[in-house]
């Protein structure tokens, strides 16, 4: 697929903006793992996301995390050219959750692409408004929401992604996702265990009750 | 003072660009306490504020509130503009806390200065990544901070918007900013007394150890 596929607003740019594109844009592999970003480094550009999954989270000084929002196929990461905003002052980190593939586009293309095209500006506000919303939406969720609640949304949301209901993940990763610590996960996955939502073995948890979770995470 | 003095990139408008804003821009009085945006109603323009102090905050759907940012003199009201971005999908409230006065750029105005001006759309761009930065600011101080630091770096605040070791403020109040209960606000605030960092009375609370506060906000 070329990136005439991926780039939203390819039909509103001109004839020499898409050969700009074509020609300096590229393709590349980030295997699961990878830290893409680590707080405020690392500007390499625009990424179009042509398979795979990342995570974009914050990160305190005492190596505690909290996942701010995953970007899926298609989604583009705009932190990854935040460098292009001087009014960004965050550290935002972003990692690949699996083997990736993206499109990158270059910091000095996008840029200019900015500079020049209308389009691509008020496109960009937009991705920013969406960024901004999944952020929002997790203050909420950190500000009026119990964190038994934002487990059960947290194994649905990681349900959907796996395509299953055995979740191969630890303890230590949710709390991470939850900004929270690792024992506090442990008691109130054993609490759903108890309620016979979720079944827990080593490295795994399995969903047993799937319209209870939603149940409790609304 | 005309709004050629107050909108940030004037110098790179067109004339033709110029005169719109001039001639459909207006000014407008806010009264301490008055509610301009709630949640997502309301939506007529860009605000530029000329005296005063708003407030940007968000609501649960008990009562609960948290404040997101100050606008003070100069400041832009970007969200008094939401509607424009499809993309910004949550609820947001303004109220001014002060006397206010505010330029007001109707809604059809900016936006299509925004549609027809790349400088217009890209400095767009520049505001949504200052608040967007202000909510990552406080997102991280919920997540890593404890509450009575978060307290003292409030009453430090408080204490230069006011320019005065006297704020006139309820814990109530406080606890609305800070997104917490009244009951642990007083609690805190009982604690600093206790600490000799401050003298508390009816209505008020007046800081005695400013240096002892902002250790404690560090």
């Amino acid at each position: 697929m070329e990136i005439s596929e991926y780039f939203p607003i390819w039909n509103r740019l001109t004839e020499a903006e898409r050969t700009m594109l074509t020609e300096h844009s590229f393709i590349k592999q980030i295997p699961a793992g990878t830290v893409i970003r680590d707080g405020h480094s690392d500007c390499m550009g625009l990424l179009l996301l042509r398979s795979g999954q990342l995570r974009a989270y914050i990160a305190s000084e005492e190596g505690r995390e909290i996942t701010l929002y995953r970007l899926l196929e298609r989604d583009i990461c705009l932190f990854s050219a935040s460098c292009m905003f001087r009014s960004l002052q965050f550290d935002l980190s972003v990692a690949a959750e699996k083997d990736s593939e993206v499109w990158v586009i270059p910091l000095d293309v996008y840029q200019s692409l900015t500079e020049s095209s209308v389009a691509v500006a008020n496109y960009t506000n937009e991705l920013m408004g969406s960024r901004f919303s999944e952020v929002m939406w997790l203050i909420e969720q950190i500000m009026w929401k119990s964190l038994d609640k934002r487990l059960a949304a947290f194994l649905l949301e990681e349900s959907g992604l796996e395509n299953s209901t055995v979740l191969k993940c630890t303890h230590e990763q949710i709390a991470s996702h939850l900004g929270t610590a690792r024992e506090v996960v442990t008691r109130l996955l054993r609490y759903f265990r108890s309620e016979g939502l979720v079944r827990l073995s080593r490295g795994s948890i399995e969903i047993v009750d799937e319209k209870g979770i939603m149940r409790l995470a609304e």
